[in-house]
């Protein structure tokens, strides 16, 4: 096993079946993936996999697979959603702009440009575009007429719904090749790590 | 229960505490999660919340319920990696691509565009700045020496390998406040959604 094959190792979301923990040291053993044939490599690239983190306990070949998959799933999630951003007018910014207004309710360009890390004179611009397709306006601030904010209107709500309806349609689908126990016992899990990821 | 705050329940990962499947038609009742009242709403903006899905047989607000987990994890996720390459010499885009090269070996920037949903001279003037940096070189092909390929050098591997382990220590931190049963299920389980979603 080469370094860059270990490294490749390191770097995919595959799990060794060889029992946990390692042993660090000389040597380390991993097999199964590889055809079932042991295959002894040297300390160096494949050290932290094997290691025990001392102040979690967890080992870190399990929490680089969480990490793996995370980065994987975040990827396809975002893929998709653009993929679905295509059948609707508006662009993949405009829709994340959308969404905040939704949740937060009215706000500045500048809140929005720090929420969504865009320069204030691109979130102008972007502001602009979703105002001249009514799904946005510009409200003053009825206490300090310097304030402009920004209001989400019916026809930004409605593409809002449209679009989730459409991404949890696909999401059904592939939902459903589990058994609704399994779905539910998912989503306790990935509401448990969005609980404390933030 | 106003329009908008129906939306605005629709688009939260928050569960309503009442037992499914909710009942479609006339009425729908939400409790607990607005103070334990139950609040009596009519059909409309609600109504996709709690139909069952007759293609799947998942309630729809369970499919909703994961589509929002996955969506602002995958913010966080994105926001996190982005906080961690700040540490960095690389940008996020960079590292993507470093990624692309690690996982699917040398590449050309047509290949690595495609991928990464950019322009071929978006990609060009990324590959410029990474082999300026000693990141990447542009290898001619043997075979076909009008081909040019991208190959990942030491110092872009090394920064992958750096990267990733800051990424999985922040991760360890999170996944500590688990049990290690817990963290172990949660794997299980991100590792079916990683199998299917793609």
């Amino acid at each position: 096993m080469d370094e860059d094959f270990a490294f490749h190792f390191l770097n995919t979301c595959v799990r060794p079946v060889h029992p946990l923990p390692y042993v660090i040291g000389q040597t380390i053993s991993v097999a199964g993936e590889f055809g079932g044939k042991l295959t002894e490599i040297g300390k160096g690239p494949l050290k932290g996999l094997t290691e025990m983190d001392n102040q979690t306990g967890l080992s870190k070949e399990l929490v680089a697979e969480i990490e793996c998959l995370l980065r994987e799933i975040s990827v396809v999630v975002k893929r998709k959603g653009r993929e679905i951003l295509n059948e609707f007018p508006i662009t993949p910014p405009q829709f994340t702009a959308l969404l905040w207004l939704n949740d937060e309710g009215d706000m500045t360009i500048g809140d929005l440009s720090q929420k969504m890390y865009l320069a204030c004179s691109t979130m102008t611009d972007l502001v602009d575009r979703m105002e001249k397709n009514g799904l946005v306006e510009r409200v003053r601030d009825d206490r300090d007429r310097r304030v402009v904010r920004i209001h989400l209107l019916k026809k930004g709500k409605e593409i809002i719904g449209d679009v989730m309806e459409t991404r949890q349609s696909y999401l059904s689908q592939v939902l459903s090749r589990f058994s609704e126990e399994e779905v539910r016992e998912m989503a306790k899990h990935l509401s448990l790590l969005h609980r404390e990821i933030k």
